[in-house]
C-alpha cells in the first residue's frame, strides 16, 4: 500500500476503505496460478469483499464461479455479468430462504448449496421437487472447526437420506478446515493443506465406495490456498481474504506486508500529547478481529506508529519515537485486522493505482445478512 | 425481550435486529425523568441507534436536541422533522468536512461542534468567518479517557485562542469521561457521576473566572446518566446506549436484563452434536465488543444456551444441560455485546410490541463514517 500514499489520496475524505489495484491483481494471479499447478478450480468466497468488481476480476483471472455464505449474497452476485456458478457454502434454513433459493435457481445455471442434516435437506427437496426442479447439494462434513458439518459417522447415512429425496442431486463434499489459522509459516501451511486433502479424499472415497457420485471435493482457505499439490484430494478451493489480505494473514505468515491490498485511510484529528495521536477511524470503520491472532488491531502503513485502542469513532495511536510527530489533518493508511469484518462496515471501496483513483466500487453485498 | 418471542417474530427472516418498543419507551422516559430531576438537559447521542424514528421518540420525551459523532450523521439527522439542535461531540478536521459543516449550519438552527486545538479551530474559523457566519464551539477537555481533549493546562490558552478567532463563538465545555465503564453497580456509578460533575464544574469556573462565557457543560454517558444530582456541575448529558441497552450495560450493573430492548433474531441452522447448535448470526450480524467487559459475546434471551464463539456468519451455542435441545429452524433472540457496533452492521430495526411488528425502521445513518 505504500506506493498509494500519493497526491490524490489526499482528496479522498476519511475514513475510506482503499484498495491497491496492483496488489489485488497480483494476489488473484498468484492464487489462480497455484491452483492451476495443483489442478484445482478456484471458487473464491465473496464474503471477504462483497464487491461485484472484484468478483469480475476473479472470473477474468480464471475462477470457475463464486462462493457465498448467504442467500442474499448469492442474490447480489447472480446479477453480475459472467457469474454462472454460485455455491452457497452454508446451510440454508427456513421457508423464506428456501423459496428465494428456488427463484435464484432460475437465474444461476449452476447453483449449489451445502447441507449437513436431514432437517436442512428436506425442505429444499420439497420446494425444488414441487417446482419440478433439481438442486445440486454438497454435504458439509466437520473439518475440525466444530462448527456446522456432519460427523464422519453420520456421512454415509446422510448421503443415503439425500439420495432418497427428490429434487436434490448430491454432487460432492465440502468442509471448512480451520487449521490454516492455527499454524504459522509456509512449511506448516503446506502440511496442513496436505492433511486437509487426505481427510477429504478419504471421506470422498467412502462415499464413492458406497455408490455415491462425488464430482466435487471442496476445501481451502486463504492461508492454505497457495500450498496444495497435484493429487491432493480436493477438486476446488474457496479462498476469500487472499484477494486483499489483512493484518491477520501477515501475522499468520500467510502473506507478506507487501501483499496487503486494502487499508482504511484516516485523518489525524487530535494530537493532545507528545506520545499520542487520534485518528477518525474507530471500530465502526476498522472492524475488530473476531479471533485476534495478534492484538486484534490493524497496523499503520509506512510508519512505526502503533494502533493500541479503538473506540467506536476513534483510533488511538502511540507515536512515541517517531522521527516526526503526526499533525492534525495528516492522513494515514491503516491495514485492518480482518478484511471480512472491515468490508462489512463500508459502502464503497476506493480503487487506486499508483496513488491515483481509478474507481469507486460499490460493496453491493454489504448488509446482505439473510 | 422475552415477551417478544411471539408468533409474528417467527415470520421475520434472520438475522434481523429486533427492538422491543415497550422497553425503548420505558428507557427513554427513565433517563429523561432522572435528568429532569437533576435539572439537566438530555442531548442523546445518536451514534448508538443511528435511527431517525428513535431520535423522534427522544425529542418527544423531552430531549433538547441530538448529539452526533460525525458530520455525515449530523447530515442525516438534520433532515429529521423536529431536530433543531445538533452537537457534533467530536473534532471536525479537513476542508471537505468543514465545508459540509458550513452548509449544514444553514439547515440546523443550533449547530455546535467540539474543538480541542488551534489546528482544529482555525479552519472552522476561516470558513465560517469568510461566509459571514458564526459557529458555536465547545472546548473538549480530556475527561480521563486519554482520547481527544485539551489538557487542563491547555484549557485557558485554547479558550483565549478561540476568543480571537472570528466566526467562532465559545459556548461551553465538554468531556468524555470513561469512568462509568470502569466500575460496577449503582453506588459506584453515583460516585463517578459526582466526580465528573465536580471536575467539569471546576474547569468551567476557571473559564468563567478568566472572563469566558460557559453556557453549556456537557458530559454523561449511559452508565452514569441516571445518577447525577441537582447542582452536579453539568448542564447537559449525552447518553447513547441507554435507549436500548446491551450486554455490556447489564454486566456493568448499569441496567437490568429487562431493560435491554434490542436483540438479534437468529435461526438455528445446524445441531451437529448434543452439546452444540449453530445459529445464522455471526460477527457480521452481532458485532464484537470493542472493549470486552464480559467475554465479549452476547447472551441468549430466555434460555441458558451460551454463545461462546462467533465466526463471520456463524454463532456457536453451547446447549449442554438445556431441558430441550434446539432444533434446526428454531429461532432465538441474542442480545449483542454492544449496541453501537451491532447497529453499525444492519440496515433496519424491526420494531415490535408484544410480539407484533409495528414498524421497520431505516437505520438511516448506518455507514455514516465521514
Amino acid at each position: 500500500m505504500e506506493q498509494l500514499v500519493g497526491h490524490s489520496l489526499k482528496e479522498i475524505d476519511t475514513p475510506a476503505l482503499i484498495v491497491d489495484l496492483a496488489v489485488l491483481e497480483r494476489n488473484l494471479t498468484r492464487m489462480q496460478s497455484a491452483a492451476d499447478r495443483a489442478g484445482l478450480q478456484v471458487r473464491p468466497h465473496i464474503k471477504a469483499h462483497k464487491t461485484p468488481e472484484i468478483a469480475r476480476l476473479q472470473l477474468d483471472t480464471g475462477a470457475i464461479g463464486v462462493t457465498a455464505a448467504k442467500v442474499s449474497e448469492a442474490e447480489v452476485f447472480a446479477l453480475c455479468e459472467g457469474v454462472s456458478e454460485i455455491f452457497i457454502a452454508n446451510e440454508v434454513v427456513g421457508l423464506a430462504k428456501v423459496l428465494r433459493l428456488l427463484r435464484l435457481s432460475h437465474r444461476v445455471p449452476r447453483l449449489s448449496v451445502a447441507v449437513d442434516s436431514p432437517q436442512c435437506a428436506e425442505p429444499l427437496s420439497e420446494a425444488f421437487h414441487t417446482a419440478g426442479r433439481t438442486l445440486d447439494v454438497m454435504i458439509e462434513i466437520d473439518g475440525g472447526a466444530g462448527r456446522c458439518g456432519v460427523t464422519t459417522d453420520g456421512l454415509l447415512p446422510l448421503a443415503d437420506h439425500i439420495a432418497h429425496l427428490p429434487g436434490l442431486k448430491l454432487v460432492g463434499l465440502m468442509a471448512y478446515c480451520p487449521h490454516g489459522y492455527q499454524v504459522h509459516g509456509e512449511a506448516e501451511l503446506r502440511r496442513v493443506a496436505a492433511r486437509e486433502g487426505e481427510f477429504l479424499a478419504e471421506q470422498a472415497e467412502r462415499l464413492q465406495t458406497a455408490g455415491f457420485d462425488v464430482e466435487r471435493v471442496s476445501g481451502g482457505s486463504t492461508p492454505t490456498g497457495l500450498h496444495y499439490e497435484r493429487g491432493c484430494g480436493l477438486t476446488e478451493i474457496r479462498p476469500g481474504t487472499y484477494c486483499l489480505n489483512d493484518r491477520n494473514q501477515v501475522d499468520l505468515g500467510a502473506c507478506a506486508e507487501e501483499d496487503v491490498g486494502a487499508a482504511v485511510l484516516t485523518t489525524v484529528i487530535s494530537c493532545p500529547s507528545a506520545d499520542r495521536a487520534l485518528v477518525d477511524a474507530g471500530a465502526k470503520a476498522m472492524g475488530l478481529a473476531a479471533s485476534p491472532i495478534s492484538d486484534g488491531y490493524g497496523f499503520v502503513v509506512g510508519t512505526t506508529a502503533r494502533l493500541y485502542k479503538l473506540n467506536d469513532e476513534h483510533g488511538y495511536l502511540d507515536v512515541t519515537g517517531l522521527p516526526e510527530h503526526p499533525k492534525v489533518g495528516d492522513k494515514l493508511l491503516i491495514v485492518p485486522p480482518r478484511l471480512c469484518t472491515c468490508v462489512a462496515l463500508h459502502d464503497h471501496l476506493w480503487a487506486c493505482r499508483d496513488g491515483r483513483l481509478e474507481g469507486i466500487w460499490h460493496i453491493a453485498a454489504r448488509g446482505a445478512l439473510t
